[in-house]
């Protein structure tokens, strides 16, 4: 259990930006760990009656299929080839900074209005039942009239789904524009955040039954770890709200007046992740609370029963010790009765007090 | 009293949504608990001077009278029968996320303003005071100029009084259009909120004179159930104020000047249950200082015993020891006061020494 | 000290609502603890020149007096008598919410503005200094052009001071007009407010005393108890500001703007108010650290004893219990200097070892 | 150390304003310890090329001055002469809430527009190095066209360096109007809040120390008083930003827009005394946290010791008990190397068992 | 690890402010700490197609290079000589309460418009990582239509890489006009932020480790620290997110529209690093939260020791104390069996209960 969920951490918050202070503004470096695969290109190009499917490999290809009226979904995997990008940005003319945002990995989710394109960064989360870990990404999306590219970190998304509904004819997707795929995109996005939701909330009932059953098993660390965890989660979606309502004040004509109505719905999902969000925070704080509490309680019971045994046996072996003496002169010892009748009298005095004292304190 | 109120678990804040991840959005899905009964279909077409209640079972006869002017009430128990409810889509031209989301359990309470339509969400609670649970059910509401429908899981339900009023020929309900009725069933499940703030008022009084009255009985529980669940009543309230605020700002005539009036009613009201959860949030947090506090300070007092009687006997017991001892030349063993005069003077001085420290300590 | 103020209490937030559940809105049920006694309406008519002071007994004397160009007060004593609050409600043209809302006890504060009236509910607290009880009541008010209707539960009020001013012939009150004598009596009403405020800092200040004089006294049901009730009394207040706001804003010209100046005066002491209860809060959740902290310093102190006790000489005891061993062979024993010197040496170099360890770790 | 800056106390939040209960608004009640020292007016009139200084003694000499175009300084020392308050108020047509307003000590600082004149109510803080305590006060300031009147409680103030640029002839002082005048004077009551600031924070660094060393002085108390004082400081600062920006605000051209840009300057200079009293607050709480923390973390060292001293010689009195008994067949008594081998060398093997226990537990 | 970042000391927060109190506003005086080094002033004057670089002495040469149409980037080291702030203030026409909060060091980081100039203010933290600490610098900015000036306490800043960028003639900033000079200063000064974020990230990392590792190192003060640090970075931070937001509001055209862009850039920068400050905020009070549960979960661990050792052998003790007792009649030391069957037996039989009571208790 102290594995999963782990690959939130803190070192994601800050290693990666310092690399490039010093440099002009617009300097493209690749923040994430370097990998050698090629960058590969996927093109979907789509309308209502036609599909076209294909790997492309050079920035020319890109440019010819932008141009044409029908749809154009143009994924890259690989964001290391910083050549690569910027030729891409040349030819798309994008603003220097828009390229700088595409391979700095560590971007705030957020949305910029180009005019001619709308720049669009979240983070694409993957959570993976089996390994129970969650993989980060950044994808960036430019969206233009007629194209939606999207640049991901390594091969492997969320958007299977996005593309069978592509495929199949008769889906929504397939008459709508490419606004209508980002926001498909957007939104396959933000289900997998649900997912990892489930997730915590299951862990978070686990340590609750955990804690109601009263074992003694160590779960500070658990409680910590989802605590921290949350609030990073917290850092990746706060921001979205803002962007999706970003994306809906957009005037130029990019994003769709029919398309804007299902803004509203992932607006709807994005503040219902953070409600439950701030509830998993709430029921987690409670449980470091009940957690506390219930190791005070215990400490109390335990030092009842200390003081118990030691109030009633520390008086007893007292008496018993002043019969132990040595003294010539003691003629209690020397009455027959006194030990049998006399000293066990005075103990079963003492312990029958004791008892009447605890009943009253109600320790017993 | 362990089991009441349960009903507000955890589970019901992610569990639904995940069956959908990866879906096209407008794809109904009912993401309840799936029954097998058949959909009720109740009719109630009135206006001042007519009233006919009746049982439908096509979407056909819903059609007649939402064309008539006067006002139909058309409520559906069971949204888990997907194909009608998206029969009913097509037949009132609903759009698709509209049908989505009735069908979706798990809503944040929300409406929105379709022009021809208003779409209202929001959870109906049920306490049932003997069995001491909450039923929570969603329920969606079609707001159109001379139609209602409303949407929900199951049979059974808080609006038997407003069904009496619209019944009864003299109330105002039946002068007045289907906007108003959309408020008086409002306003009937939102009465039914108050009535389980009343239940954990109660509760937290219970625990709170439990507290009073010093009893050892391990409250922890109780008092993290009840914010856990004040935790999650509140992410069903919040909303509820926007919602209200939003309705009363829709423009179309749907909902009409003399109606709104009554919401700013509703508006106070759903303001009032928000007050009143963050109190009971603030008491039930202040309850677990108070708790804890009571714990430490029980402790101390149990510390103190055990410190006064370590500290009084276990010196004596030394005492005791010293003159148990076998050395040959004891001088003070041959001595015939020596044990009731010079023994028990100094036990009576050590322990009346003790009993002045004790004192002026202010242990006792 | 511990009953006073207690009439703050819990069920007043929840109990009263739930016997209206299911009724239509408009439907008045009066929600205060019913009472037999006959309603009583004062009449207090005046202007610059003339003042008239009598009982009235029937709606329709009311509506003579309302038609004048003098100031009428209407002041109604028990809002239980429904019947004839309606017959009131019809007579004037009132709003039904408005009728509900002044039978109802349990609103929150608020201003509604009806165009040709002005409806204003509030609290009003009495405290009794004697018997160091707050009495809390329901007022509401319809402000019209010349008349002003004030709605009490029951006899005996904090306006005594203000009709004093109206009879004297040179006040100031004479000369404004009625919505300057629903300023006065607001301003009244909160004045009361700011000597249940001293009462509380006294409360807040002996108790603080009692904590820094270091009595071992239990204050913390004290503290909960206030907190509690100032959680319960910022209820009452914090809505007294948006309501304030909003009679500074109305444009109808009942509230004229000669008297506005004075609502901002009310609006800075409702400010005022509030955060003096901030600060209480600050203060009172500050002495429950403080005192928690206390606790767990004195049971520092407590176990510090013990330990110093229990460690010096338990260990003296062994050494003892061992030269009472009963072996044959113990030659020392034997020796005659063995324990005069030997024994009562190892004593005193232990006793003065442990002194020297205490020192160095400050415990004594 | 423990009285310094006890001045800031809680009776002065509420002591004060309950004498006024039930009067009518407007009424002068001077609601601050009442002096019988007479009433002392001084006069500053000055423009860039003259000055004149004198003191006064009749409304009537104030109005002269009034009148001329030269800027003119009244200040009165005592505003406990309620008749001669009113007397001035009549002259200069102020209106009532004013005149109430400044002998009703303990207002929240704010500026009021009354047209012809702005009306400012603020605190004087006086902080004396040596008594270390801290004198409050409140100024009440009525700025017209070409004079300046403020009201203090007592003589003695933090003006005087503004006096001295007034006398200095090269000054920017005297070429500006009344405008920049009352801003220098609220200049120099906000900068001796930084010397509060300053000593607020040399005594939370001596606390810092004092923890830091470990030293066992109770410094809860101080704790306690300093984040108490924080908390009526607070509320004392947190109106002057509204005030200063209503002053920025204000479209009369009493104030100039050359002076609005020194409003700026005194803006910046609360946001930044906020920030700071944040920050202390913050800092504050943390010596509290950590206090505590460091007292359970000695406990925890007090127990270990009496642990293992507990856990090493109980079992060792046990044993050396068992050989103290007296029954007639022991034949290990009787053994010649019983004692000397045997006994001692089960009594070494049980404590260096234990040490190896303790090492392992990390208690050594 | 206990010393570095000490350079964010609470000090800072106040010393310097209160030496200026009484002085006029306007007033000249360098609250820092004063050095006697000569000012250092550097150009480097550019446009697209030269470069000049060189110290200057005069503020007669400034005045020069200032009516060129070229970029003039005027650096100033030393602050501390006032005559000469003085006097650029008035060749340049500086507003007086510029030049005083340009060497008033301990200003909150701002920016105001004073139409032909703008004036920036901001701290400049610079991280040493071998020394591990921090140092703070205040930069005052004036940025007019073709110069810009930067103030500084002492030589040594973070904009030798802004330096190269303008050296190299390709570069973008060589193309644009100082406003873009101004973003690239700012830029550089925030980057550093991120590597100071880093430090405190990798000091929480391992004190999270420490923790995990259970080591008993007493952490709290390293806590404490990290706590207070972040609140006094967070006064740095929070202001910068204002400032560049007004930077981007100004009308005035010396901030143009296409470097308006890259501000936002900048903000998106602060708020990413507000966001971070927060989460370490929350981790490491949760890191306090954590080793104080330890703490109460060591202490009870050892608790249960002592009591399982006491609960053992002091009731054992008290029996083998009995039968050590000199009573002359007591049989049971006559019979042969009673000491190894007899007394063996029962103690055997109560040490046999007490391991059954504990371990139903799951104390072993």
């Amino acid at each position: 259990m102290k594995n999963y969920l782990e690959h939130f951490k803190l070192p994601t918050l800050y290693k990666k930006t310092s690399q490039k202070t010093g440099l002009p503004p617009g300097t493209l470096i690749y923040t994430g760990t370097r990998k050698q695969e090629p960058v590969q290109i996927e093109l979907i190009d789509y309308d209502e009656k036609q599909l076209e499917e294909k790997k492309l490999d050079s920035v020319q290809q890109i440019l010819e299929y932008q141009k044409t009226d029908s749809n154009s979904w143009i994924n890259l995997d690989g964001i290391h080839n910083v050549e690569f990008i910027e030729h891409i940005g040349q030819q798309f003319q994008l603003h220097p900074l828009v390229l700088e945002d595409i391979v700095h990995v560590g971007q705030r989710p957020k949305m910029e209005d180009y005019d001619t394109y709308l720049f669009i960064v979240l983070k694409m989360l993957q959570y993976d039942e089996q390994s129970r870990t969650v993989e980060t990404e950044q994808v960036s999306m430019i969206l233009g009239p007629h194209y939606l590219m999207t640049f991901q970190e390594r091969p492997g998304d969320v958007f299977e789904s996005v593309r069978q509904r592509i495929r199949s004819t008769k889906g929504r997707i397939r008459k709508m524009g490419c606004d209508y795929l980002g926001y498909a995109l957007i939104d396959a996005i933000i289900d997998e955040y649900f997912k990892i939701l489930e997730a915590f909330g299951e862990r978070i009932e686990s340590l609750e039954e955990l804690l109601l059953n009263d074992t003694d098993r160590d779960i500070l660390h658990e409680i910590h770890h989802i605590k921290r965890e949350l609030t990073l989660l917290r850092k990746s979606v706060w921001p979205l709200r803002e962007m999706i309502a970003g994306l809906d004040r957009t005037e130029t004509g990019i994003m769709k007046k029919s398309t804007k109505i299902y803004l509203r719905d992932l607006y709807d999902h994005t503040i219902q992740i953070m409600d439950t969000l701030e509830s998993f925070r709430d029921v987690s704080s409670g449980l470091l609370d009940l957690h506390m509490s219930m190791v005070s309680n215990r400490m109390n019971n335990v030092m009842k029963v200390l003081t118990i045994i030691a109030t009633i046996f520390i008086p007893l072996g007292f008496i018993a010790g002043v019969f132990g003496m040595n003294f010539e002169h003691m003629p209690e010892l020397k009455l027959p009765w006194a030990y049998p009748f006399g000293f066990w009298a005075v103990i079963a005095g003492i312990v029958i007090g004791m008892f009447v004292f605890f009943k009253r304190k109600k320790w017993l």
